[in-house]
């Protein structure tokens, strides 16, 4: 058993989906949303509108019962503090060697701040490549500046 | 003090390139190589060629004595287990937040498998906007699919 | 699911006044206490009167038979070591960056010694600004000087 | 020994604004910055202009060399994972014990997002009390609304 | 009670196997793939097919309610930072003692690179040994070269 | 800097070696050891005697006055709990993946114990492969099967 | 509550002992091996032979149901990292303090190598003392030295 | 590198010992106290009597002005968390695996109650054995009741 | 909800105890025993004796059913790491803080050893106080000598 | 060598107390304050005031150059998250087992609120008894109740 728990609601709504035969793609297309961003509310990790919830269960052929779950603002993480699953460890294996020359980039382009976590965007994509298929993943955060006072 | 121990060389290499007025996009015309890959290096987290070495530590007016450090395949990883840097630690929440809806959306589109942080590219940049400029990541991996035996 | 686990009684005492449509705001007016401690009241970190429990249960709807829950002296902390969620990060975050500065100003200002964290009183406030609304948070606690004996 | 490193720049500068008799609230003053800002400054967690630098090293009777210290955006955070001088920690606990109700009333008025950590500043009041004189911490951070997409 | 916890769903595949009285190697036989492969699907860390999951299960004489249990892309990962069980802490120990010393021949073979934990195999032999049996186990990862870009 | 502090001897021998340009597999050759249990030497891992000290410092042009050092019985283990070097986490990911179906596998195979990591050998060959060469680890430890008493 | 779990089996073997008011030591007499051993089987940390665990369930009065759960390899390992029972932690300080001294001594006796913990006794002996009673353990484990290849 | 730091009275009273070829139980023989208490003095575990230090130094054609270092009552505790030294790491594994039913059979003949690692002596005996020779430890420490008040 | 596990024993002592509107002070009467002890034995860190749990149990108008969990010797410790109650963290900060030099000061009155945890009484007394009432823990423990051997 | 590191500071005015021959009882009478009190500030947890710190290096003959070490206002905390000293750990485990009683205890007395650890002293005490000399600690801290608002 992984050390990431998932909670009922995920569970729910990830079987509903695969009795369906829905991809994240096809719901990014009934519900105006991008398909990572969706994901992220099946993990209760975002928080939906009623009206998106609504279309969301709607598509899932589940009840409005789970309404609320999906409209609130959820606790957010969802892992152990070094994930073992592989394809998650890949990301925190990249901001351990590029962390600090990312740092170095960033700021020499924009100076002393960060990207945001909370005005951002991710995106991922499948780019075809006859020696192997390639995933691309594009994040995209508004740069803060830190405040002096 | 931060919690991250920047080595003697990388010292070294920061601050010539602080004295020429380089920035990393400039080496990067000079070197043909990308400027976060320039920054790994910087960083001692990427290996370059003899010839590559050569033409960094030229341009930064530095000694040929260098050229075994940044030779030399690094033992890699530069931080604490969970980073303390807020620009770092940004893209660390994105792992605990997004983590398992990458997973679900990059599954779907691939398979059971990982993205490569090894046939990995990196890149940074800037996006001019009016509400406030914004930081583009780009990742790109090879899909590895898990093999069966 | 997140790393901070609500106990029952705070998810029943959520869920009503959401059902009730009550702000902690609100319940500032009825229990003549500020929101914040009557949050922490929800999450079990704060003890009340028999009389404040009546008032708030009878506020939301809810039996009396949770008074008990209400006025224990609870076990307090909430959280893990270093918090997951993004909006308690940051104060955190806070602390890991300004905790050595506040240290200097206070000492300067007070003496050695410390701000209590029991003879205290937090306040969260919205500061309207055309740019973006600001959150205020405003801690007040007694100086205690460290005793020589 | 305690468990935060303190850097020899930091402790250049504390020694010689000891000898000059000088206190935070005095370089407030000269700065034209707050008195925090300045001992954030003071523990390389924030960066000054070179104006800001110079004006602070020659109030403390301090050589230009130093320049590049304060000027470089630092690789921020000070201390372990959990702070054992007892200033320090009280500001843990608070959140440990209000971290949640805080996020509880934070996006009651706000909706779901955080506190920036960056646009971001803090104050430190004394506020005379006959029953023991009381510390008055006051932060201010925009909220940032987290981006759906 | 040791500190991996066992899913229900792999309590009840190796209830049946020992039912039945079948070995991994005899599973080995029915399904075409290697008893270590399989006993990963026992544990849900690897992923079968369809087929070779209906297989699997008719071996074992469980319904086919399991399928989607088996077919499941996994969250990987089954234990604790540090195992405690004997076994499987050698394999933690040999690479705490032999961890560099192989980076270091694998390197001097290969270059700057990885063997890879996907493109992979591994296979567990019985070495007959009038001085005490041997297990020899043997891992097969295509090696993946550090992409410069 | 990485998380695994090299000692000044292995630094040494790591650097002779380089000068004279030889590699591991040479130095197979003149010590008739393993190239991994030369290169645990190097990494003080594990303990030559006097001969083989001497043979392997006249290999590489250094003084006898290492021969204490190499001979002493070290004090064993690299690295932190979980390493951050990519190469040698993918060893612990397979641990942490292929650990219990590889306990399931050998214990069906010899019964309640282990694979002794002490009476125990490490090689490392590389195996060409037109889609990309493969590295082949193979351990081979005596089985110890837990005593009765 | 205690941070060793035990488990449902554990609970029960120790009730049926408690009141049958068998001793381990009665235990010792009925099964032939030591009481040390019978009590790592209560805890599922050795594995019975099913005519082993059929006599202890016998003395026992309990049913031959839990015949699969002693004959079991288990999965092994009781305790959180540092342990909070006093009697056990003394174990725990004893590897601290005599640790390192215990290393040489038994080094110097043997050469390179290691205190089988699977080829391996342990006995409990109770000493009488006018001044207090004393608690002998007696460990006796094989010595297993390195193997060089 | 091993993660137990070696002071330098140690490493000096190692290299002296090892210079005049004495072994532990030589030193057992000229103090008159057991070689596993004299390896603990070496490792400023336990303190010596002006007496017992003069004699040792003497005995290793060291200098009396390590007198107070051995004299002095130390701070005690060799090792990290989790020993990484196989021979250290497999006494933590009996701890792991036999520490509850240690406390069984302990409690069972002397009532609630700890063995004193104070009031403790440790003994190492080599034990020939044509299978192997073995190592005996034997701890013998007063049992210390449980008070009641 | 906080980190400290309760257990059903303790949360049935405690209700009772409510129920019948007891404090400890009147229990101690009652047992004659003190009445941090009988805390503790609620908390299941300590055994009464057949007698004194049948006496406590009268007492609370509790059934001698829980006779069993309470004459057994408990498997002790109750807390996290860390605590994060403010009220048990004070003494770990008193620890903290003041161990170094009270292990000074007792071992200069006493020599090498320590203070028992075993034989070792707890009081607590209120004093009055016109500043405000304080808090005086008495802590007594028989002091124990290094045995050298 | 222990996982407490001393300072400097620290070591030196150990040894001119050693050197002196005096105790900290003997400082107690010199400074007027507890020996206690006085231990704390060698390990630089307390500040003196400059009156306080000239009077101590008058006693122990050393330099006023040391005033400025013992007036500032320590970054406090000594040790280690889990102390490795025997009698450190001994108090880390009253805590451990004692903690939530006392908590029971105090709270019972006080209502909801914490034993202050700065508006506090501790006091030891040797206790003769024929059975053995028994320490005696007295901590006593203001009572702080939470405050409501």
């Amino acid at each position: 058993m992984s050390s990431v728990e998932i909670s009922p609601v995920t569970t729910k709504l990830l079987a509903a989906k695969k009795l369906k035969g829905l991809t994240f793609g096809d719901l990014e297309q009934i519900l105006g949303r991008d398909e990572v961003w969706i994901a992220s509310l099946f993990y209760q990790q975002s928080a939906a509108s009623e009206d998106e919830a609504s279309k969301l269960l709607h598509a899932l052929d589940l009840g409005e019962e789970l309404i609320p779950e999906l409209t609130t603002y959820p606790t957010k993480g969802l892992g152990p503090i070094v994930p073992t699953d592989p394809l998650i460890y890949r990301f925190y294996e990249i901001m351990q060697i590029y962390g600090m020359p990312m740092k170095e980039v960033i700021q020499e382009k924009f100076g002393d701040g960060i990207m945001s976590a909370i005005d951002f965007t991710l995106d991922i994509e499948k780019e075809a490549d006859p020696k192997g298929d390639r995933v691309k993943v594009i994040m995209n955060g508004k740069f803060l500046s830190y405040k002096k006072w």
